[in-house]
């Protein structure tokens, strides 16, 4: 889905979108949520208490050595299902549009997602991570997994 | 670069990185940094005290709408430079291997930084934003801006 049809207060982009790179997908998500009740973000998700699974494509798993359960990871993940060409959205949660890069919705020019998670547990072998909630819908492709590290991860006063 | 040669310890992947799908440069980040002297992460950036500038393509600039001075937004950019097919690596400050996705090493299948920083100034006009710091090269790519959250962005202890 490329294409898409602004509402009032939306503005779209107004030329095709150029592609410079490429991504590959390292694994998948597994989720309780479907694209009609996917919470929001993550602390939506943690409230409504779901922990999920992340599944690593078996010739990454050697990229897993070291995590281990109580660790904090960032997933970048790809959100497929969202358009790409929108610059101005109206939230259901705001009166007034506002820009993309101002919001964390996945319609965005890369549809990349953001989460902090926390590992319960992770099999190597298997390459499956538990975790203590995510904010995407069941099989959504994963394109990266980093250590959180709180220090680096978050502004100066 | 695609290929790399393994030091002792490390890990290649033996197969061909398969690509499913596409980014987009929304811009480009402007530093004082050079291969040879960029900080490992935020907090070196920030102890050596160098603001940088975020440049976005013209066409996007309309998606900065609502972003201002003293926000914190998380950067997400293209480490181009770095090879991708590395399982298991070794750095400098370490005595062992570990596995890729326990390293925020810019050597990962999809070569994504993730910075969260904190906006100094920005125009629109322009698509300029200042920022208090990043730990990227001169010139790399920028992929997304989203607005940090820190209740959503971190771990519940």
């Amino acid at each position: 889905m490329s294409r898409f049809e602004a509402r009032k207060g939306e503005l779209l982009l107004d030329s095709e979108i150029v592609f410079h790179e490429r991504v590959t997908f390292i694994g998948r998500i597994e989720s309780r949520w479907s694209l009609n009740d996917c919470p929001k973000n993550l602390r939506q998700a943690r409230e409504r208490g779901a922990p999920a699974r992340v599944h690593v494509a078996p010739q990454f798993r050697p990229a897993l050595d070291g995590i281990a359960a109580g660790d904090a990871l960032v997933l970048l993940y790809w959100m497929s299902h969202a358009p790409r060409n929108l610059l101005r959205q109206v939230p259901r949660h705001r009166s007034e549009g506002t820009g993309t890069f101002n919001l964390r919705s996945p319609v965005r020019p890369n549809p990349i997602g953001m989460g902090v998670v926390k590992v319960l547990e992770i099999d190597m072998e298997s390459g499956i991570i538990g975790i203590d909630a995510i904010d995407a819908v069941d099989g959504t492709p994963l394109i990266d997994i980093k250590p959180h590290m709180p220090r680096a991860d978050t502004v100066p006063e």
